[in-house]
């Protein structure tokens, strides 16, 4: 199948970067055995509906400021028994030809100025798609979790951003400077990690400015895939949740990054954001995020809801979550790119709202609910889909 | 407020009819306290549309084979937690009006024959709805479960039925006897156990021939109702349910009754049935309902979920749900009262599909998602009060 | 019986010290139930041995800075679940009594000087053994948890602090206070909370100088109880123990002091002590005391281990427990005074390390594991029953 | 390193024999990596004090009547994660060579006559000794676990049974007529499954007229060691356990065989058997064992223990254990080998009691307590060791 759609991943050597690269050449080269593609919600004949561009279509490169080699961060997640072992062994070429692909991302000290960091971002992503001729080209940001931002004039329109970059002022955080050199670049984005990337305004104005369609933000796999299916059954029930506790245990990169309460505050936002919004009240209960590098990239999960029913009783639902991050993100990360790309297809432009499903903190939309983000996103798809059929 | 619509409860001396009886008295006479009318799925906005009698409206009566006085169960359930303290002390008066409305049950040797039995359970409801001048009586099982039913030829038709009981045979289970007696009573039924009751095809096809509405069964309330949440959760991200292993501890008299293995299977099977239809393929995994009295009326139950991701990775979710049955149960059971009274008075017949919402084992839908269940039972409250506006 | 034993409460009116009075008058009265006695560890034969005075000839007093009286804390515990319904009605003019015996404490501000406020418990606590003709009086530390104490030379030795006290300086946090004023009365001490207390250098010297007992600290009732009793189970079969997580949540008075980050710095460093010591190397792992009021009195910890095995294979222990703190904690109290009462009558002085067993910060003691803290207090209880027949 | 004890596993080629015969192999090699000789007891200084045999002086023999080969299983074991992925490659040699040592079983339909099978494993095993020049042979039994044995006067007596076997009688079970043939041979056995095995009376008799000492019965591995180390600590703290329930899930190949209701009799008795015997009372709660085959060897237990406190409030205890349970027993049986051999040496006969430590079902002894268990097993390794320095 000739690759008619790139997907640049910003922090291409990660875990979740690595996993998605290993899933997306094993499934086009239908060596991921049975139960390869699972996860893959875009499979799923209600997404599918919307005539996606296929995996096998899909070709990747990136930024990333790591050295280890895609090859070696494959072999050791198969290590840490996320990729099944075999997999690396036999994806050694390909996964070094994407290796070569890669370009060095951007870091405090890697380019002079801001602006030369965003015309060299712009440059990589046109010589990509020039290069392999694609019809379109995905920036995916899964970098390491950023801090929140602080309050800043300079990101609040384009103009004023513009004004600064000018100066040789460097107000974007990374994240924000990728998507700001993916839109200049003619690229949709889509933001899998909490970090500001093309919510910041003057970014997202540039976004609406090109017209081009983005996604986030902060992909919804464990803990709080769970709350957004659990939260409506307390409500379609009537029954009233009194507190929701959550511990997150993760080791990983991911775990490494969190481990800085800085940046764990972006992460611990946009999971509380949800609840509240879901239950209609805010609802006391501490949230945790901890690392443990014991555990690798397997997250342990545990909540504890006290709810209360009929004449005040009171109850409990607690529940245990071991999941593989990476293997939950993965899929998500390449439907979300072959969802994006038929959007821009689409013509569609700015935040996805459709594409909340996905995400702890959906941008273009207030909801959380999955059954609803479900009906919402097949909705959409089946409107795509007719649409491409017109 | 005057009664306008009789609850007829078989069973009326059990954990659910109590606790329902005093939680109906509490709110109409406005006790209940802050939290009191939760779990009441019929105050939330999307299903009150339907414009549904008021709880106040309604005017409990019933039949039991035990002799228990209902002040005193009402009391016994306080001390197990099960009610607030003082509401069996403040409405022990009104307690002990409902007891003296209710009548013997049918058991084994109750009645000369079935057809007499039948008679008399008709009779009593005639002359309930007749002394309060009642609009309609709904008739609600929530009696001891019954084993599941053998096939019976007498059983398949309503003239086989009528053919046997007027041979004097006792070709009917309980709960289906209840319902026949009901239905020819005119009253609409709403099986709130696993039991045979208004499934049986003779007794289905009596409704049908009288135009009446019935609903049905077991009520959903504790790790199915989570199981038919839990589900769709795997089913929207495409990952593959490997196993699911349940455990049920419960003491009170629900446990004791399904201590019995034959009782207990009615239970089983229609707890499984709804797990397959939900994933789409059979699943492994133990069920058990286990009897340990020393957890009285609040059950534990322990689920363990093997489920595979991307690449075949394998992961796990497991819950532990402390509810207490009797609370989960009695609210839904007014809203099925208040929702099935509705239907009869917007002239729906045979089994309520859209009451699935409420049901282990919906009776007229195969639908098991609660989401759907959900969806269906709000678009119908919707198409109700726009009938009922009209 | 005549009361020959008094116990002074600090914290007199707190969940703990209401709990212990109810009990012990419960007990003493015969009306505790069948059940009543349980968690009392001095009942068990091998404790008993020890020939402790019963918990009948126990005379309760005691300070605290709260208004709110003895009999109103018990029907609020009542009301939480934590004492039986009819205790606090059937006891109300017992516990009234008590009440009466209740002394201020010495808060920031009731005493003009911390040497006057050490003369005036002194006094309390002489008044009260001379009023009733008690024996001993047993001080036991049930208040507010203090934060960790910052070094302060005056503490580190007896002249140091009473140069200190004489020239009106306040060095002692109030626990230490109280147990200076005890010494200097004669009395042993229990320290049940994590707070200094006794520990500090110079009161402990005091001690010694007086030749008293006192035990602590730290009542081990909850999570570190389980971790005492499962570090070792680890140990004795040569697994090794990866990572040790702990989220404990509770509600109470106790939950909202420890809410207070400075004060909870106390009571994890008071749990996490003991694990490394256990385990004989350090180990990973977060570990959260979060306050959900609403849990009240309950709390509920979540543990998770994860170990390893045989050629490195990994595995995991989790835990749930849901337990009643102050019924936890009670029968320990009780026990503490009859045992540190049998160790004074005995001539023993210092910490006693024989009731680590009671601790997660054992005074006089490095042992940790239950099991073997479980043999130094029978077999010191063997002893003193051995002397005591002599 | 001279081989001087042999080893010879009945079900030699199981999934505990196999995790054993690589984890031995790897251990002498030194090839075990860190943490290989992990769960090993007799690596601990109070167990090694005993002067046992080191694990490179063993040599590894067996009986199985499967003809899947041990490098075939090894490898079959590292793709379900019991044993690491390297190992069964590295060491595909050496388990060849101990493959060739192993002989055939005997089923229900090998041997002529009971007698003849007898004669010719007895001939097995001197052969074996004879080969290798040990000094002594450990028989352990680690096949598929047996059904309860019902009562048979044959077996009463050695006498009884040496008649019928020369009456070409077939009257033992397997499990016995493996420990029969082993005492004929001289050889100590090893019951590490729950077989009857060498408790038969008319076994055990043979093990005493020879002078044979013998340790069973049933590896304690999971949550029966929990449980032998959670009771303890209820009883130390004097509270009431009110009801124990235990779910087990488990794949595998024991997983398959204990799906046998007939077989997991034999399992559920011996883990039930020592609850009542720790608490001092029986004690409700179901106890299942359930085939889950998707789980592998992994075994996943969920205990919920509801247990009463002061003045009889209730409290839980839950907790959920996931096990490799090969990886779990197979440095037992190589501890009970070598603890086994060194007994043998000391001329102890019969039952060690003092090995209840490592059983569900501890012959010679009533203690199912763990520390109890702990305590004889190292003041017996104690006495070993003084008595073979002298
Ligand atoms: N795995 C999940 O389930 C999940 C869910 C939601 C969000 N996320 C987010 O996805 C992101 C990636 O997660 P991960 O587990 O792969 O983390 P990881 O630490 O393994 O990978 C992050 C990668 O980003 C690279 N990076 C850091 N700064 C960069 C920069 N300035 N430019 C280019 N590359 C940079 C790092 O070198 C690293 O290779 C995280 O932000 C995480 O919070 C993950
Ligand atoms: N509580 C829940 O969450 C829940 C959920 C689904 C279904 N249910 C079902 O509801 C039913 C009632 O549960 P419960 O906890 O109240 O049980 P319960 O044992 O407390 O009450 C059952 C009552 O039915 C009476 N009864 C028995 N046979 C009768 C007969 N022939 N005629 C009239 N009365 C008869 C009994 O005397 C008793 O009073 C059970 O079948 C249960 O399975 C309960
Ligand atoms: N419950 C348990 O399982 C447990 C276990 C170990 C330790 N503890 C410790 O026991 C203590 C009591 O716990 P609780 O749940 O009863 O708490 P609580 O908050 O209910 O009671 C504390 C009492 O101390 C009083 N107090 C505060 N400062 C005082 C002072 N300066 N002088 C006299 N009284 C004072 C308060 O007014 C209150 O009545 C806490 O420190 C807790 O950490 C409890
Ligand atoms: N793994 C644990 O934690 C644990 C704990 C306690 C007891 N056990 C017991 O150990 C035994 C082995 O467990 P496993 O997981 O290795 O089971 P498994 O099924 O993998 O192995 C059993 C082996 O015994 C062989 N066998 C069957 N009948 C035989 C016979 N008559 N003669 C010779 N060999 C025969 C089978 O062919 C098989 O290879 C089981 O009885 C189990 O209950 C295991
Ligand atoms: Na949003
Ligand atoms: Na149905």
């Amino acid at each position: 199948m000739t690759p008619t759609t790139g997907v640049w991943f910003v922090g291409a050597r990660g875990s979740v970067a690595t996993t998605a690269t290993v899933g997306a050449l094993a499934l086009r080269d239908g060596i991921a055995g049975p139960g390869g593609g699972t996860g893959c919600v875009a499979e799923l004949p209600e997404v599918a509906a919307a005539r996606l561009p296929d995996v096998g279509e899909l070709l990747i490169g990136g930024h990333d400021v790591s050295g280890t080699s895609l090859p070696k961060r494959a072999e050791m997640l198969a290590q840490g028994g996320v990729l099944p072992a075999r997999l690396p062994e036999v994806l050694a070429g390909e996964l070094a030809e994407v290796d070569a692909r890669l370009r060095p991302g951007a870091g405090p000290a890697t380019d002079a100025t801001q602006r030369e960091a965003a015309d060299r971002i712009e440059a990589d992503l046109r010589a990509f798609q020039a290069e392999h001729r694609l019809r379109r080209v995905i920036v995916v940001d899964v970098s390491s979790t950023e801090p929140p931002l602080a309050e800043d004039p300079r990101l609040d329109s384009l103009a004023a951003l513009e004004r600064a970059l000018d100066a040789g002022e460097a107000p974007l955080p990374p994240s924000s400077l990728y998507a700001y050199a993916a839109f200049r670049a003619g690229c949709p984005v889509v933001a899998f990690t909490p970090s500001p990337g093309p919510r910041v305004p003057a970014v997202a104005e540039l976004a609406r400015e090109r017209g081009l369609p983005w996604a986030g933000s902060d992909g919804k796999t464990g803990e709080t895939l769970l709350k957004s299916m659990l939260a409506p059954l307390f409500t379609m029930r009537a029954l009233r949740v009194r507190s929701w506790s959550s511990t997150n245990l993760l080791g990983g990169g991911d775990g490494q990054t969190l481990a800085d309460p800085a940046s764990a505050a972006s992460k611990t936002v946009s999971k509380a954001r949800g609840l509240e919004s879901m239950l209609g009240h805010p609802v006391d209960g501490p949230l945790h995020i901890d690392y443990v590098p014991d555990l690798g990239d397997w997250k342990t999960a545990w909540d504890h809801v006290s709810f209360e029913g009929f004449l005040g009783v009171r109850m409990s639902l607690q529940f245990t979550w071991a999941g593989c991050d990476s293997a939950l993100a993965a899929p998500l990360v390449l439907d979300l790119v072959r969802l994006t790309a038929r959007a821009q297809e689409a013509g569609e432009t700015g935040p996805l709202a459709a594409l909340g499903f996905f995400f702890k903190d959906p941008a273009g939309s207030d909801e959380h609910r999955l059954p609803a983000q479900w009906d919402a996103l097949t909705a959409w798809c089946a409107r795509l889909g007719a649409e491409g059929a017109a």
